[in-house]
């Protein structure tokens, strides 16, 4: 039972297929991270005064995600984008360039530090300004992704409250499924670290972003692998780049071959974070679940 | 001489090839840590707090689990499940399908904590939970192995004083042996850290998990060698999956590509750790070893 | 759309090419950092008693450098050589050496400490004192890079004031530009962290300097990958290599194949720092902008 | 100019070879490291309390240790072994074991701490306990290696002091050269951390030992990468293998594929550290260098 009895010839008919992935192996969601000069000065305010630092993150406005959308518009496929509100009110002009080509732009907080290291009202405030950081762009998001996926458990409710009706920022599945907050459904669209571009390209010695600089190839086969495990279990393959990082020139290269394998394999379907929502919100095969925060005991576990 | 000799074809028959082999060049034991939510509530309670952190490991009982277990029914083997008392308590359905499906199922203490970081009477305690737990699942384990392998010079003793019959912690031999305790044979069927896809594939940045997520391919190349070293050195091919990590898509694939790697070989046969732990008590030419702690002087190693 | 399509054959020709490029799809820049022991004294003075570390750094003047010269020569290529004032004070007849075959010497520093660890008056010294240093060889350098590229918000104005005409250190873009300081224009061409052979190769325990030790084939992976990205979007390929690291027997080898995979792509061309400065200022389509320093609201961003 | 032309056929005769190398290329030299549990200690004593930690360790007296001397009489070989006191006082027979298949044994220290944590009295020290370790085994060291190389300005005086006539500590040469220290002549045969086998293959979580676990087939990459840079520019190819690490099966399996890629060179020969100094010495070509400690100006790194 190898990989290549998926290939589009050989694979039976599914039965009882949920509605959400039409009739496809798996689901592609291309999702990019413009955070700009923001995770980095999450790590500390001093990093403002690191030139270089600065240059490395601006270096997503000025050429990796100008480079990015070309790429997509190659191929005329629609991405979702999530943008911290800092990023918008610094680099407006290529926040707008992004919604207008058509793209999703979604909610990725105001300052990309991350929810479970801020009070609630902190937590609360972040959302608040970065939705007013993106209306000024004339942006209503209706996705959210936690910075550094760090959800809390409010997160989902807070999400609700103001409007979000789907987030990336969970783990548990790599399907789709539907959290039950207290005003509403939340389609969540499950990420993982193995599918991020950021374990694999990131490197800053200060703040230090990252251990090792790989070469694409390396995050071609890494990510290749876990589309053909996706099209096999029927799962949502959900890839995050970062357009500081995957915006360089032999990386855009490489996106545009996963772009390609993905084509080629025949039995995957692109669709954005807001097609997908709607998808999933109309297939009621969808699993619901309340979020059920783990409570630990502390004779267990005495180590805070 | 080359890793081709080593095809069925040309090996030749091994004289006084000890009995635990039943004729194989290596046994192959597939292991699976069901850590749950155990590690990363052992590296601190206020990881609870993290809802992202928390569904990452959740990802174990919902998804990843099942999926290997799906991949054992496959091929009809037979493996040795590690579980940790929180993690049968949190998942109780989970666990008691791993014993309805005929799986070893092994104690891994209750909260995941290392040993070595523990009082004797914590270490102590960390046993009768354990058996508690699995106790209300109607299972009854007779395996062991110390959370991160990390044993203390007391685990063996409290181990058979608790009905346990073979351990798998320690690293001085890639063939079985039998700890002779005060209270009885100990069999130790060792691990070794190349043999384990934690270091392949687990990355969290909160608590750190790891340095690299490595492509699955990368995994399969480090334990095949493993494999066909052994196989000549005559040796176990202990694997050590976690289903929170192999459990994830691509990575399930890459575990069926090795046990399909082990079939072809030919030369190999697949045991759990209580068939093994049998062989190993019936076969005389097994060595048999007391545990001696390493006594150091503080003159030579000043530094506690 | 792959990389095919850029072979020389397959090529368009280019309207409105940046003059810059000479007609070139990319242009290489081969720059080395001849750091002998710099490096790990600013680490640390203390470093200065680790024999074995010292002769770890010594290597660079006694085989490395040599050896990186002589391949050089093989191809009859001039290249860029950033040095250390103090690396000119310790080894004068290794750097005169560089200067006497013909390549461009410029400035990096006098100690190698990152210029954003240091106040503006220590910075200032550096300069002044890294300048006298090579002026006691003869030198008068006309390039910078910062050490560790770690380049302050005043560091291209204290370059221009001393007769700097271009900088190496920021990373927002990977075309030249140029930025216009308060004292006239300094040509910046901008390298970037994956082109860098540090993050391949460095290892010493103590000092920390990295943390693995890659084979030269996997950094020669991602530098053939980068090129051939550059290749695409027109952009500089400037390469930084360590006399140190990359003056290894196999690792000298594989700066000579990346050599010859540069030759082989036949569309790119190579220039040093000063040959490229010269065709950057006389190309009016390069872009020419102020420096803008980032501001942060203490409000968004709390921790220091 | 490619790795081809080294081949033994299309080699030219070299004019004026030292004759350290006896008419090949490169002169291999295979050395053993025999550190049993003493790097786990010198991180420091509690580690013995860790009953796998220790046997993580003890697998190089039971297993790694008699494979590898097994995989050297394959080929008839003869390699050179550095062993700590506190290995050889815990493991007499298998030290003794070494000496009687006719290796060179050198000496490693007597705790493996790095004596450049040391005062000049405890490397003194060391050096006075590891000589009589190896003694009661009725073994007289000629040859030296710093524990983690980290050697002192002191050490090659002290290693003369005590009737050592080579060293392999100090890396800024990958050819022999001679140390002139007030007491007579030292042969210094540089190694270098990408020609050693822990930055590829050692982890434990605690102490923490390294960050990767890679497999055999990249070490191997990255060996014979060196193994044919040193071919070209008349190196020294001195391999370090600790028995710990490399003698598990499939790493064992991998040093003997390093062996035969040695042999099928062609133009390399095998040498002891004996056998080498003695060639060394007696090649009126080789450079004599004296030691001249780093002297730090505190006003250029202020830092300690």
């Amino acid at each position: 039972m190898t990989v290549d009895r998926l290939s589009p010839s050989g694979r039976p008919p599914e039965v009882n297929a949920p509605s959400w992935r039409d009739g496809a192996a798996s689901i592609a969601m291309l999702t990019f991270a413009v955070d700009m000069e923001t995770p980095v000065l999450a790590a500390g305010r001093r990093y403002a005064e690191n030139a270089m630092a600065m240059s490395h993150q601006a270096f997503d406005a000025r050429r990796g995600l100008p480079r990015l959308l070309g790429i997509l518009d190659e191929f005329d496929l629609k991405a979702t984008f999530f943008v911290p509100g800092v990023s918008a009110e610094r680099w407006p002009d290529a926040i707008s360039d992004i919604a207008a080509r058509g793209h999703d732009i979604a909610h990725h907080s105001y300052t990309h530090r991350p929810s479970t290291e801020l009070t609630p009202q902190e937590e609360r405030w972040e959302f608040e300004r970065g939705f007013e950081s993106l209306a000024a762009l004339g942006i209503t998001p209706t996705g959210y992704r936690a910075p550094m996926w760090a959800a809390t458990w409010n997160t989902a409710e807070i999400a609700v409250e103001h409007g979000i009706s789907y987030d990336t920022s969970l783990m548990d599945d790599d399907r789709p499924y539907i959290i039950e907050t207290s005003r509403g459904p939340l389609v969540e669209l499950p990420p993982h670290w193995s599918l991020d571009d950021w374990e694999q390209y990131a490197y800053l010695p200060a703040p230090h972003l990252g251990y090792v600089i790989e070469p694409p190839e390396k995050a071609l086969a890494l990510w290749t692998a876990e589309l053909d495990g996706l099209r096999e279990f029927g799962g949502l393959f959900q890839l995050t780049a970062h357009s500081f990082l995957s915006g360089r020139a032999g990386r855009a290269q490489n996106l545009r071959k996963m772009i390609e394998i993905i084509l080629e394999r025949g039995d995957v379907k692109f669709r954005t974070g807001t097609q997908l929502r709607d998808a999933v919100l109309a297939d009621p095969s969808v699993e619901r679940r309340k979020l059920e925060p783990v409570i630990v005991d502390p004779a267990s576990y005495p180590n805070w």
